[in-house]
């Protein structure tokens, strides 16, 4: 019996976390044989490259391609997506997979979808139907009226697709693969690594204990690049004056990131608090354990959402880019001014550690992922349902 | 008082057709200025380029670039479609418009709305909300889905885009522009020029009067293009065998348009007929004229289901490309088989014009689509509705 | 022990033609292994695909890029040799070559050219240190510049090699594969086939006999492709005046190529003629016994520069297309003037063929080829002789 | 009367240094009309982008282009150059200059000469006929061969471009640019500013007095740079030993950037020395008036061959970068190694500032440039002259 080639596409760090037990559920099933293509800000150091990550997690990466197009502006964004969708014709030209697998709603991974689908290459969507706002918003429904199969996370997901005109028959509610690393963490949470020592990274030389540290992880918002500064001031005045020892990670390439790297580096050179150290990234698992010890996360990061929503740890969310995701109780939602961020931070942490919630799946996505890409009735012809 | 800058992508030779009269009433409108961008095939003479018409037509071209990767197949389209991005993101980095309109679902309009929408420029979208099949389909709903400003031309169009989650007060039933040039017809029906001695072309000087000649217009489909050869054919045969005067159109570049062309070059090669002439291309208004003066169209051109419907002109539509559009009492659906072919063209030869119908609109789109264009709201933040 | 990888990149008809005994040999070295890219216009239909002569002649194409963009206009050929870099910068990184090896002076083998030397591999150039004049002049001698290891096929050529501040070591003289090819129809020169009935192509079914016939072939000047119309004319009446049975091929890709492609199809839809077939292509070694047996050719083609001048067939060469190269006596240089044209032809008729000049090698060039590759010293580190 | 526009391509911070006097002496010509095209490295924050330098200079940019594909491999440098042709050659195409003008030898400058010369452009090459090793050296040549106005800074490099084949006619002595601004320092020698207050950067608070400190400028060698990491390890190895304040600037972009970066990121981040202070860039003036004040310059940028010859700076110059350029007496050549480093710098400081040389000219070189461009016979057509 033929496998099945299922090309995965991986564009950026955050996507990897989320996907990596879904990559080692593909490689594992004995009908599917893995392709995995990593491009654009995974494979650049200064962006916290993933190869070394996946390289240790016992994957072979098929195909790396350069498709960055350096600026971090807008204009540079659309030409990185036009130089994506030229280079992955000419992979999956080469590899030939049965299926191409886009992951979420990063600008660049509509390159993946546009290119699949111009190819006549049965195209998988994970995690659409989800609401969010700005950019993210448009790409992830475009990938939804290009793709063939939808891998979504939640029944509610699942209603918006099918809403949206899509064939009941290709959607399927699999659970978000992010949580299987979660339900690890929940079955043995302990922080048994000291961060500092493991990564290094720069700033205060803080001393990291269970419930004793904040997380803060900011990304800059697309549609607002110029706000980027003055957004990620308003969260770090608000670390200074809760003066709680703190872990920050650096925010991941977009048009503005320069925005919010510059004020971080600049608060960073300043020197004003003995409490900060930066990150650039962490594996995804030690990066949940982090969480999962953390008084609070801080910032605007779907890990937040979703991750932390199965864990219970406590999130300030900022502003709207999670804004319309379907959420548990661990959040509370602010906007980006530091006296509302200490005073929702306090709350968290006088409340303390959530109830585990499963919205977002019960921590088996992998294996779901895995069974729908091995058993799914391929085509790529298709209507619109209405 | 500041003019809007509406830049318009045009693409290919229909589009351009589709669209004239909505372009003249961007250029007259006193809030607007109209930035004409020509791409990708409607430069390139072997398509029929449609500059000269543009400029016939007093439009100014703003800008002109080359995006058509040759190789006509699917993996030159994906390049091409990213090769467009890029260069569009220039050009409205340069142009600095307030609105970019890109036109229905030919695969490279993609490369509009992506450009568009990631540099933060409002998007309207013309002829969403259709339901066809294909890759069109695909290409189609994604860019409603990328679009800020919606201008359908049907009202079953506008149910169709609210219902994939689109905000209402975004959706505008326009009619069809293509309308406007049918209803000059329609006041000036005669055929007052000689398309022989007017276009060239190669093939049998036939004598082509008013009710004695077909018309055939057919191009390949994208997701089957081995198959196009012998789609041609079909018509071929049926064309050979009804042995009336016709008119043959070239196809749009597309891939597969290879099969198609060769099928055709063979034919007119090996002389079999002395009643075939072939054209390249024709003015808009003078190719509905001619339609407007056959007795048959036969092929899988919207301009049988649209335009012929206003006109009345009897229509023998091929295979699946229109599957789904809305349409009127003109047309009759067959697949690619010459004896079906050739029994509907003669029931529709028995039948003559049908009544005028609406459903595409009375006519007056070009001068609504200005005004949307100039009055809509312009906001590049959406969400889905549900 | 590791064979050596040889990439040769083939990017036009009449460079294949030219190097195919040389790949040939390399293929059979038993130290070499032959990867083949096919690229631009070498895939493409319309300027004669050699992709089937490629696979007859029991070579395996290793890749196929994409990489004309479509205009036929100097923008449109100085995108192609940028795309051309980025497509073959990964096709190099996936192949890992020994050496790329990249023939004569076409505007797009610059690509190679860059992409190798640019990924520190050897670049081996094929036929520099010829002189010409027009676009190809810088072209090929900037090549020389970017290259390692010379092959080149005159002595003269080597002098200016050198004379350029090259190593005499790494220029070899190798004579031209294309005298091979010549040899083997020196030494079996009939007229084994029948042209039209083997290749088709369209006008006049005329009967080619030995020594009845003229050849034309004529390519467009790239730095005045305005002119292209006129200078095709002047050929093509002076073909009519002379009113032999006449084998006419169409020219290759290039800017200015739509102006001599249609003024030959306007000639041809004329029907002035009924001597004259039009040939879209040929195999290589077919054509040269097409040109043995005729009585003289016309144009401006290297062929009738090199080959020719082995196999002693009268030319008339046109313009200035072939200026500086090294030459037999077998050529008459007219300019593009019918008058000029019809008394050289005359000329040569009367003359008949001329003795067998070696000035470009004694046809053992494929074996001198390989050989060097097979053996040079490699080096990517190059500094001025001077 | 018509000026002629003279469209000049910056792509790296000290490209632009170099050209800025002959830019304002094109600006202010009466007969030449100056368009500015800021490209690659040139626009980009973290290799210290020109733009704000260019505006306070008074010039102003015509066009800005993002042309660098992220990556800092061989690959990345292949594609950017690439995207640089086909971007330029839609920037030509709407700025229609009358010369184009490329600036020495970096890698993505041939992507201004291709897009120059295969559009019929003519070309203007500044600082062609040195020579130095490395892929500069091949890149300088091809770029020679490619262009039609040579404007070379020394009586040698005129040698060696006629020797190449170029026409006498179209060489052109000017002396170097750089030494214009070279002249301004040295007529006003004083150290006017302090450097770590004027342009911040990091490391420790030096007080930087004249004669009391090092400069260090070390740029990744591409066909190694593997080795970046280790080159810059000797070099800083000697800075910690010499112990005198050291002013270090980073590198530009290129491939093994990021290892030179790195091994200085990584020492800086240990805190070894606190006599080193990190600078990302500064004025060209600043950047000579620090150096003129300096002990000594170590590392193997060629500011150390012209303009220090001039000022008479002492120079330590590492490795082969600098290999054949003609220099003055104030250079002592060594390998990568501390101990060679040491000496060399200590010998310096023993023997103290040199006598002016004027072998890259004697300050007028801007007005020269300026001069040749308005007066020089243009034409695209050249042949080898041998």
């Amino acid at each position: 019996m033929n496998k099945r080639n299922i090309c995965v596409v991986i564009t950026a760090r955050p996507s990897y976390s989320r996907i990596k037990t879904a990559l080692l559920a593909i490689k594992e099933h004995p009908e599917l044989n893995l392709q995995l293509v990593v491009a654009a800000s995974a494979l650049l150091e200064r962006y916290g490259s993933v190869v070394k990550y996946i390289e240790e997690d016992g994957l072979e990466i098929t195909r790396k391609i350069y498709t960055v197009l350096e600026g971090e502006n807008l204009i540079s964004m659309a030409k990185t997506t036009g130089i994506g969708i030229s280079e992955l014709a000419s992979v999956f030209d080469d590899l030939k997979p049965d299926i191409v697998v886009t992951i979420a709603d990063r600008y660049e991974t509509i390159s993946t979808a546009i290119a699949a689908s111009y190819m006549n290459i049965p195209l998988a969507h994970i995690q659409g139907g989800e609401v969010t706002g700005n950019i993210d918003e448009k790409v992830r429904h475009a990938i939804t009226k290009l793709a063939d199969l939808h891998l979504v996370t939640t029944s509610m997901a699942k209603d918006r697709v099918i809403k949206m005109g899509e064939n009941p028959e290709n959607v399927f509610v699999t659970g978000c693969p992010s949580i299987d690393l979660a339900k690890e963490i929940y079955l043995d949470p302990e922080l048994n690594f000291d961060p500092i020592f493991k990564y290094g990274g720069v700033g205060a030389n803080i001393q990291v204990k269970p419930n004793n540290y904040l997380v803060v992880m900011q990304h800059p918002v697309t549609t607002s690049h110029e706000r980027a500064q003055e957004e990620i001031n308003a969260t770090l005045e608000a670390v200074l004056e809760l003066n709680y020892p703190t872990m920050l990670f650096w925010p991941n390439v977009d048009a503005g990131s320069d925005g919010t790297s510059k004020a971080i580096r600049v608060f960073r050179e300043k020197n004003l608090s003995n409490k900060v150290h930066f990150f650039k990234n962490m594996s995804g698992t030690d990066f949940l354990r982090v969480l999962n010890n953390s008084l609070c996360l801080i910032g605007n990061s779907s890990v937040g959402i979703r991750e932390c929503s199965y864990l219970g740890v406590p999130v300030v969310n900022l502003g709207n880019r999670q804004n319309r995701r379907d959420r548990g109780q661990n959040v509370i939602d602010v906007g980006y001014h530091s006296e509302e961020i200490i005073k929702a931070v306090e709350e968290q942490i006088a409340h303390g550690k959530y109830e585990k919630s499963s919205i977002y799946g019960n921590g088996n996505a992998a294996e779901n992922i895995a069974n729908v890409l091995a058993t799914a009735v391929l085509s790529i012809e298709k209507v619109l349902m209405y």
